[in-house]
């Protein structure tokens, strides 16, 4: 069985996402569907990739993703079919839905104009070309080789990510996203990075956060294994899920109590005295 | 496979559509169960309708809708189930909410009290009714044949929609519900009835908004294929994914922008100078 | 057929359950995996357990039921599944999540270290764990008899819940939860413990709502079979879906006009004159 799996920015408030499971299981009523998230930020790229890297590697390899984050629906942007080395395929417009996942990419295709549907909306894709391409290749009713001409990777659109930064005493990232619900940071910083600064659990950590080089927290963090290691109400340091080094306050909420948010301009610094 | 398509406005966020998925499946756990949305505007049978409208052509023809928007419950408001001439089934209360299907109806039948639940609770009529008989319904354990008395079309419950009014040199419709996560308007205005004002993509169009007869948007703005046919930040008037025309700022919020709101008494113009 | 049925308090605008899901899959990609709802308060066991009892009596007897609502991960926190006299299994962190279940219990084991994933997360062990035991159990590929040592019913953990009071002319409860969408206040009394008051419907009820004692609403409400029982914009007391009084504004949003949360410190007294 190969699953079709759904991510979006088009919220679940109207009939969308409902319209691209109906497509899809007109072409095979027997497919199995799931869904990352439709609360993508609207036009977001970053995050549609942010979200892919995520949940793939929880994902089964037999798996088609269908991303439709798609500023650019009317224009000549691409569309794409992205075959992982895992396997699993992931069928987006070319517009760096899949930067996160770069290494991870065995080849990519462009979708045949021939694969399209006759009658197709100019705003709706999602509905019309996607779920529709997603669910013919999760039924096997066309097989990845049949979608197109091939395009390198490097011609793909990949959405620009800031370096990090490690020096001696210093490792330097951005707040790539929020937990939104706890409201913890997540850092582009790797663990492994953090770790060349030479903490170990239980030490306290000198955390700077700057918007726009405007320094707005600093403080000395406990560094621990999850938010429990610290009192209700206290802020903490820990690898998140994701083996990106995060910030928290245990059972409060840091990104709404300091008004954190994400981006190129907010920057996280880790500095060891 | 029939497929049982469930929508309301119960929201997401208790376990009220969870109860109506467990009761379904206790009638057949091989149902394949889906939904359109929970997130109808609480009471709003024009709503139910819209995003019914918006779903049921991309479905199978193998599909049971059950829509569950119900401010009558308690009240002598008929139950009923609406066949198509596609032969999807609509379960649901009689007041208004396949007002936009009408002209696909085929047949309706009020739901026999001799199929309820015995143990029936007075408020939650979507859980103890609407998905016990969707769930009948799909499983073929009932048939639409069985299911009481019918109901002439002309008897059913509509909810009044004002007349898109067409002259030489305008066009009047409504605002009948915002794109919410892109905050674009669509209004009830028909491609083929805009196209009757003589614009071809790339025109500039005179748009006027009004509430409650008081202006509240004006300019001239260029019809489009999509978002992107103007810069980012820039209005477009375009046809949307359900053939009506809409009017949005590119990877803008329209609706937030200028306080537009939906209803009988926002008046949309498009006029030809 | 044995359904996995997931509620967190994770919220679906990122990838969180999206992973818990393809975890499950992985394990058995045959299974049919439901939700309760993911948008459970942060860190609250005693909503988490509200949730279940309000839709486990209408789910099959053939579940697993996977509830992370888990504000201790990464603490000496038990992982336990519970048995139901159902035959539902419930996989949840000991804190207090089956609370309002305890009459239904029939047996709890601590699951065993030994089944622990070998790479997991010190943050999201309904990743990692929870879902990944629940698709064992609902696969069939683990037993409840394997899970774990036992643990008496009297030993696990109970968030306290203040006991109704009933006397001859007065009922003490509090506001549980609210039925967010419509705005109902769902409180903690009994249709049978408010009956002894000796009500009939039709009647009018001397309501008093306290925020930590102090009086935030007094009124005489009728007591009807539902909303529709009174005018649009009315007040009502009612017998909910769960069998518990609650009070709304029909068509209106009895929390929000009067400013009522939930919890221990929101008392309801409906007293007889």
């Amino acid at each position: 069985m190969t699953f079709l799996v759904l991510q979006s920015d088009f919220g679940i408030i109207d009939g969308a996402v409902s319209a691209m499971v109906g497509v899809a299981l007109k072409v095979d009523p027997t497919l199995s569907i799931h869904h990352v998230t439709h609360e993508i930020k609207p036009y977001s790229p970053f995050e549609a990739s942010y979200r892919l890297i995520q949940v793939i590697p929880y994902w089964p390899n037999e798996c088609v993703f269908v991303s439709v984050v798609d500023p650019g629906v009317g224009t000549q942007r691409k569309s794409i079919v992205v075959k992982l080395k895992s396997g699993q395929l992931i069928v987006t417009p070319d517009n760096g839905s899949v930067t996160h996942l770069r290494e991870l990419i065995d080849e990519v295709k462009i979708i045949s104009k021939k694969h399209y549907h006759s009658h197709q909306s100019s705003t709706f894709h999602g509905r019309d070309l996607y779920a529709y391409i997603g669910a013919k290749l999760a039924s096997g009713q066309l097989s990845f080789e049949e979608i197109g001409d091939n395009l390198e990777i490097d011609d793909l659109q990949f959405v620009p990510l800031i370096p990090v930064l490690v020096s001696d005493d210093k490792v330097i990232g951005n707040v790539d996203v929020l937990d939104s619900r706890f409201g913890s940071l997540w850092s582009s910083i790797d663990e492994k990075e953090f770790m060349t600064l030479g903490y170990e659990i239980g030490d306290f950590v000198k955390v700077s956060l700057y918007n726009s080089g405007q320094l707005v927290y600093q403080n000395e963090v406990l560094f621990g294994h999850s938010f429990s290691d610290v009192g209700i109400g206290s802020p903490v340091v820990y690898i998140n899920s994701l083996k990106k080094v995060s910030i928290a306050i245990n059972q409060g909420h840091f990104s709404q109590a300091y008004g954190i948010e994400t981006g190129h301009q907010w920057e996280v610094v880790f500095q060891r005295d």
